[in-house]
C-alpha cells in the first residue's frame, strides 16, 4: 500500500464511524426523500426572501438578491433527479406517482426548472434590477409548472 | 406597471400560495436548522458512495464517483455559514455551542471545507483515480476536523 493510499485508508477509516451509524439504518427510498426534500428546502430557504423582495414586501436589496440568486444556481447544479427513484411517493412525500408515469414530462421539466435557476444566478449578479426581478419571474414559473403536475 | 413587471407579479402571486403557506408557520432558528442539515443531507448523500469505493467496499466506478464528486463541488458552492444563526444549538440539532463561542475558527473550517470539495469535483473529473481517492481523503478530513470540535 503506498504512502498516499495508506493516509487516505486512515482518514476514511476515522470518518467510518459516522458514516457507518448512519449507513446501518439506512432504508434507500427513504434515503432519497429525504435527500430531493433538502434540496427543495434549500431551493425554498433562497426562493422565500427572494420572493418578498418581488413582491415589495421587504424593500429590494440587490446584494441580499444576488446572494441568494447565487446560492440557487450552486444548488441547482446537483442532480435532483437522482432523488426520485420508482415507488417513492408517498411516506411523508408529496411526490405524485404522475411522476413516474410521465417521467420524461418530469424530466423535462426539472431540467427546465435548474436552468432557469442557473440563469437567476448570473441575472442577478449583472446587477439590473429590472432583468433579475423578470428572471426571478421565470424561474418561479418554472416550480410551479412541477409543483402543479406532480406535487401533492 | 411595464408588462414585464406585470407578468412577473402575476407569475409570483401564483406561486405566492405555497410560499405564504410555508412562511406563516416560519420560525426562522428552525428554518436556519433544517436549512443547514439539508445541505449536510446532501453532502452525506453522495459522500457514502465514494467512500465506500474509497474503501473498496464495493467496486471503484470513476463515472459514479465523478458524479457524485460533482455534486459534492455544486452544493459546497451553497452559503453554509448562513445556517448557522446564533442560538440555535439543541433544537434537535448536533450543533454544539462551541460554534459560536469559536465562529472564527468554524468560519475557517467550512471555508477549508468547501474550498476541498469543489477541489474533489475537479480531481475526479480529471480521470485519474489515485489523485481522486487522495482528494476524497484531503476533504473528508475537513469534514471531520468540523464534527470532531462542533458536531455532538
Amino acid at each position: 500500500m503506498s504512502p498516499t493510499r495508506l493516509l487516505v485508508s486512515s482518514t476514511v477509516l476515522l470518518l467510518s464511524t459516522t458514516l457507518a451509524a448512519h449507513a446501518q439504518d439506512a432504508d434507500p427510498k427513504k434515503e432519497a426523500i429525504e435527500y430531493r426534500q433538502s434540496v427543495m428546502k434549500i431551493v425554498g430557504w433562497n426562493f422565500r426572501p427572494m420572493g418578498a423582495m418581488v413582491k415589495g414586501e421587504r424593500p429590494f436589496e440587490a446584494k441580499v438578491f444576488a446572494a441568494h440568486a447565487k446560492d440557487l444556481a450552486a444548488v441547482s447544479g446537483v442532480n435532483i433527479l437522482a432523488g426520485f427513484p420508482e415507488d417513492t411517493d408517498g411516506k411523508g412525500s408529496k411526490a405524485k406517482p404522475e411522476i413516474w408515469m410521465k417521467w420524461d414530462d418530469f424530466q423535462t421539466k426539472m431540467g427546465t426548472m435548474q436552468r432557469e435557476l442557473a440563469k437567476l444566478g448570473d441575472a442577478a449578479a449583472g446587477g439590473d434590477q429590472e432583468a433579475a426581478r423578470k428572471q426571478f419571474g421565470a424561474a418561479a414559473k418554472t416550480c410551479k409548472a412541477c409543483h402543479d403536475d406532480y406535487k401533492e
